[in-house]
């Protein structure tokens, strides 16, 4: 299977799943739960859902456990680009081609509805249906894990010092804390996740979690390349954002010959963790590739 | 003990845990550790919290282990509170006799450290040395009921739908779901974690959710009366905003005295509840009076 097939298999898989999961557009209060689809259904790649997926999949999981979880981490990457988007922080006002959530909602709503979402998400890996036939333990770990990927130690950290930097001297190692951290974390939990709830021995765990952080910061490496010489149309937002609001990226430090050479060097890297594992992590080696090649 | 003994003692069993749970001020990046715990310690009661503890004391909890999840209930009502206060919701200055968190951070920061307490409340109540010794089953329903009772079918629904009706015209039934969402949701099952983690039976467990249910929308019943006739320096915040803000609110429908006499009703329900359990639940007696007594 080619990794485009491979992809959108699995959007459909994930798209399903939380459509199922979520409460339904009639659910009470009507704005609150419509401006939480708006986004969630936006048109976004799941890119983290599918990494836990594909890592749950390449240590030999198969006991159906995993989307729940996939899902969760999808609506923690929601509700932070919700609030990302917010005036009071990027201030955009277009995310993957359509209007961004306050946009349409308004600040107090779109506030309200990452809030619900993130929510949303430890109620889905707490609920019953979801848990039951997995060891308890792995469960409160890896929701453990998520929480401190996606927390001030993590996600938010690197949201904070972004917006801290905007306009500053800062150099290539609080570039790299902001990336790491911003995006990095939750796409390295991602991966975790998948390889702890399939059974992944420790050093199983200890492999795919570095793989996940090589493709984390190739990932936004890449981000920061498209801003520059990317595709307006493939990538649903407006390029020249980063040097508009003074942010520091890799080209700034690296150029962009270096900043992709960089990103080639994370992605053979994510795939020599890979090495000692079988076929089943092949969509592991194919979106590591996909994601240093991605136009959008 | 008196009940204002009772619940200083306990404030400052909780005080103490959230200090030793949080970061330190010294964690990276400075910024979103200094506004998290900013607000964490800027005055509260910690009433629901003493909830939880109450609570499990009341059903013969003693193995210690209510903590977490007591301190993990405030960092979510903290949380709230910082949200709420944007100048996108309710554009509050002052709360408790001190500036709010995004009149001292920013908006921007406000936002994130209400996300990361958020976050922090669902890390807390998984971390390894919280749950070690309880059972795993009991944590994961709890979880779970504490994220039902938060997101978009509990608080965030309440303050959603309180927005919304702002110089609208609703009826009482919409006024109760507003209160018993925004503000009684969190508070009963801040008494019904109490009582699953102290290893309360099942009928336990629904006569203290009644006993949280009652409290809860008495709590706010007089939280509107105070509004009007509350003292400021009492009440650390300025009173008549819900007029000025063209909110519904008990005494709107009732009169001051036909809300206090609901109140008093709530607080006696409250009470029968507890019927059946012996002295060990004095203190939750104690809160019920407290609740509909309070003058700020």
């Amino acid at each position: 299977m080619d990794i485009r097939a491979y992809l959108q298999k699995k959007k459909m898989l994930v798209d399903d799943a939380l459509d199922r999961y979520m409460p339904t557009l009639d659910a009470y209060p009507p704005t609150i739960h419509n401006a939480m689809r708006y986004s969630l259904f936006a048109g976004g790649k799941r890119l983290r859902p599918i990494l836990t997926i594909a890592s749950y999949e390449a240590v030999g999981g198969d006991r159906g456990c995993v989307l729940p979880f996939a899902c969760a981490i999808e609506l923690i990457h929601t509700y932070s680009l919700i609030h990302d988007d917010l005036p009071a922080m990027d201030n955009d006002d277009f995310r993957r081609g359509v209007l961004t959530n306050h946009k349409v909602y308004g600040d107090a709503v779109a506030i309200l509805a990452g809030d619900a979402l993130l929510t949303e998400a430890f109620r889905l890996m707490t609920d019953s249906d979801a848990i039951s036939g997995i060891d308890l333990r792995a469960v409160l770990d890896v929701i453990n894990d998520i929480a401190n990927a996606a927390g001030a130690s993590g996600m938010v950290g690197g949201q904070n010092l972004d917006l801290e930097s905007e306009g500053q001297d800062i150099d290539l190692s609080d570039l790299e804390y902001i990336h790491t951290h911003k995006t990095g974390a939750l796409i390295s939990v991602s991966v975790s996740t998948g390889a702890k709830l399939g059974g992944a021995s420790e050093e199983e765990v200890r492999l795919l979690s570095k793989y996940g952080e090589a493709i984390g910061l190739a990932f936004q490496i890449v981000d920061d390349i498209l801003d520059i010489e990317g595709e307006e149309a493939l990538l649903g937002k407006s390029v020249g954002s980063d040097a508009k609001k003074q942010k520091a990226t890799y080209p700034v430090f690296l150029g962009i010959d270096g900043s992709k050479k960089l990103a080639g060097e994370l992605t053979d890297n994510a795939i020599v963790f890979l090495e000692d594992f079988d076929d089943k992590a092949g969509p592991l080696r194919m979106i590591a590739r996909y994601i240093g090649d991605r136009k959008g």
